[in-house]
């Protein structure tokens, strides 16, 4: 299979690197230029849960050079604020047989693929894999669950049967779901519930449950959601609540990957984790107060506005 | 009027410093060490919107050697989180006649005052005036609004008639209402509405009301406590939503107090504002979401552990 994997950042570059150890595959990364840089001279290393050091990778910083070959597999897994960007550079390159495969978090994020690429041509996947960027060419793999697949369209099903099965066979863990959307609200309902409340009080996922009122704010915080989902007619097979939960004991350890983009001063996915249940809730009358202004806030937290006064603060005290 | 003032910072020093140039009154404040002797020294002098010195003020810094006065008035003008500990000390001081006025902001202030005196020696008060401790025996006067009495019990009605009289020789603008509680509340809904968003910003009041999600977010505070008074049967005759943006934009080059307690590394009065809303939402079945939430993040704030986090991080972008 040809691939192309465009957006090479940690869970870009854990696909990208399984996917080439398959001999079956040809990968090429589409990625920044430091990243590009450091497969072209050293190839792609992972590490963490898996080791592997993968030569096989051809790298290019845009699909420029790519428009003429004729491509199997593309997978975007650019942030969700990156996709709609994204969609307008690959799509020269889809063909009628092209699978793209959006494959980040957040709800609403197949929508701005939809507007340049037809629905018989996108898949939406959902990775419980886990990884990030060491630095540049070294990826760590921190978790390693499963990956499920659906198509926008019924009529790709056999295109995904195939990707699952080469998926498979490069040793990811998948799934066929033909309710895709569930699995996105359920992961997105997850991430809502424990993201922005871990990114505006500095604590790690186990520490969240130690307070009792912040329990009872992220369980509001996920039924909000549920009750956009409930509007929607999103199916929601297990209870996003408990899930929440269950999620951040399991790792407890960890500080949410929002909270890690603050911290690096780079933009969140907020919009489309908690802003999207607000706008939905908005739209569809719904009232979601608490996703609202955690993303109001979350968003504040970005601009630094609120970091650049606290730390004025936190510097007139020092020398006052 | 033989007048204690019991805990002077900016409202007190205002209240002590006026009342004091009423020939009928004479006044003593207890405050602390360097406020007392500021006032020993100079005097206590009033700037702003008016402008007095006044040295005919006795000051202590605690109720020890006051014990055997007989007093007529006690104004209680600590802080919200200091009138339990407040009402301890002063407890002996009272005589039948003696009339303990609460002056701070806050739902159930009075209640933590009921456990140590008798209903009918307590008055509940809210003021519109605003001011600022400048330094050390000097307070600045910001507005000059309203202050309004109500007893906790009809049998001190005549004391509070004389009370209201004393202020308005003392130059206040001064109101009896019958249902203290309604303006307590519409007071208490206000700040809700403000404090915590200019707070957890860094805004004044008058930007807050350039963001449409934020008057949203603003409007839904506000509307939460409007529920828990309608449960309570706290009638509420002016619309608090209406009051809040009124009150911001009158207001808007301000920061508010709550904002300046942050910044100056002090405790604020958020659970006796929207503390207490969730607290009484909670008590009463009524969802108070975002009340709930304002309430764990400025409290989060407060013990600077955010600060700190973001600090550490701008320190680590400057040096790396």
């Amino acid at each position: 299979m040809k691939i192309l994997v465009m957006g090479a950042g940690s869970i870009g570059s854990l696909f990208a690197g399984l996917l080439a150890c398959n001999n079956e595959n040809d990968v090429t990364i589409v990625a920044r230029e430091f990243q590009v840089k450091a497969v072209k001279s050293y190839g792609l290393k992972i590490k963490g849960l898996i080791e592997k050091t993968v030569k096989n990778i051809k790298a290019e910083t845009s699909v420029q050079p790519l428009i003429k070959e004729a491509w199997d597999l593309i997978l975007l897994t650019v942030k969700a604020y990156s996709v709609s960007e994204a969609s307008k550079q690959i799509s020269p390159l889809i063909k009628e047989k092209t699978m793209v495969l959006c494959l980040q978090n957040g709800i609403g994020v197949e929508d701005e693929v939809l507007k340049v690429i037809r629905k018989e041509n996108i898949i939406r996947g959902v990775t419980f894999c886990g990884a990030f960027l060491e630095k540049p060419g070294i990826v760590v793999s921190t978790g390693f669950g499963k990956t499920i697949l659906g198509g926008l369209s019924p009529r790709n099903y056999d295109n995904i049967l195939d990707i699952a099965e080469n998926f498979k066979n490069s040793g990811f863990y998948v799934e066929i779901s033909d309710n895709i959307q569930s699995i996105v609200w359920t992961k997105t309902l997850v991430n809502a519930g424990i993201n922005p409340y871990g990114t505006l009080t500095g604590m790690r996922n186990g520490e969240l449950l130690e307070y009792e009122d912040l329990k009872l704010l992220i369980a509001e915080t996920v039924l909000e959601g549920v009750r956009v989902a409930d509007k929607l007619k999103i199916p929601l097979p297990e209870d996003p609540v408990d899930l929440t939960f269950k999620t951040a004991k399991a790792t407890a350890e960890n500080f949410n990957s929002m909270l890690q983009d603050i911290k690096r001063g780079r933009r969140t996915e907020i919009d489309y984790i908690n802003g999207a249940i607000s706008r939905l809730g908005s739209s569809t009358g719904v009232s979601t107060p608490l996703n609202m202004l955690l993303t109001f806030l979350v968003k504040r937290l970005e601009k630094n506005t609120m970091v650049e006064e606290l730390w004025r603060r936190v510097i007139h005290q020092k020398i006052s």
